[in-house]
């Protein structure tokens, strides 16, 4: 796929500061060639930035651009623990959150606001497995909640 | 525990067709000997089968019928990706998610539908470590949700 | 870090009999050196504790003893699998799930309870990655669920 950093200008995107952590937790836990990335949320610099409900507050189109920026937070937090995106060798698997309103049932079009960027900037190795749930509360009110599991080169691709 | 296929029928069950994608992931992503296996709803065919909320639209009894489902569309699902069924090992773990009216606080009863049979179907190895969350909405309306991460033998039993 | 069971004393607090399995599941599921725990919730004895929900029922400081509850509980379930505690070589993710109120936003301030006291306990080693999620019902009314992975060393310390 090229440069992931190309990539991600490529699709029109900027890669963000990382998320100060939000309590006490690691962004990014690794255990072999797996890294667990901490469930990254609709913020930008840690602040809330795209909130309410699905179904209530948000627009489907606002539920997706808020996985994206949970995406886009999680690349900011392996850029950060990684030094290099491109040791990135597959999305093994997401859990989506989205905070849905009463009668909100459109879980899987919002997360795919995460699914489809990453698929775009990773291709096929960025297509794992996943589930898309929804619920009630979140924290700061933040319209969607994304954690992941990252499969790493063992070492640089050079 | 003999042939997995011979004991879904012994057990009065059918393996349904494997479900369609319901957004942009894979069914099942593989690491090593493990398997993870995306979100399965109660659906056929990808078609919201068994819907509502605990407590409110659905009976207990729906509910565990919901929750099988889930597992008999995880099968399918494996079965699509092994090849053979035969092959899995263990289920490691399960997260099941239960759409749930105000006030329903027997999630765990209800997945016993899901955990029942996989351990009837597959004895000890079919019981891993698991939780049981309540969640306000799913997608598509759907009773419930369960996602999987199931060992496979390096090879075919034979 | 010294006797995890004397380091739990100096934090002022008593390892809880092992709770009983609320279902059919493991308590603890082991591939390779990862310990899958069951989701723990905020019980003694396996009879709901705390309970109500955040934002309604519990106060924020009542919610992180919950969550607090539900790392004493993980650890009573890991004495009793492992036969000792000081195997626990790092928490690898916990997964929390905060039963909320309507508009109850700082789950991971009530997460902090459990990964607080994991952190005095354990140290570096005690924090891994982490998600904090609100749902609105969890099993028995209780205020909050944990599931966690763990990684072993693969022998004794001594």
């Amino acid at each position: 796929m090229g440069d992931v950093y190309a990539r991600i200008r490529e699709l029109g995107c900027e890669l963000p500061e990382s998320p100060p952590a939000g309590g006490v937790y690691r962004p990014v836990k690794q255990v072999g060639d797996l890294l667990y990335v901490s469930g990254q949320g609709a913020t930008v610099q840690g602040v809330p930035a795209i909130v309410g409900k699905l179904g209530a507050d948000c627009t489907l189109e606002q539920g997706q651009a808020a996985a994206r920026l949970c995406a886009l937070n999680a690349l900011a937090t392996l850029h950060r623990y990684l030094g290099d995106l491109n040791r990135i060798r597959s999305v093994v698997k997401t859990l989506g959150f989205i905070q849905s309103a009463p009668g909100f049932n459109r879980q899987p079009e919002v997360l795919n606001g995460c699914s489809i960027f990453l698929r775009d900037l990773l291709g096929d190795a960025g297509v794992g497995a996943r589930s898309a749930i929804g619920v009630n509360e979140l924290p700061g009110n933040i319209a969607c909640e994304v954690e992941f599991i990252i499969e790493i080169h063992p070492w640089g691709r050079d």
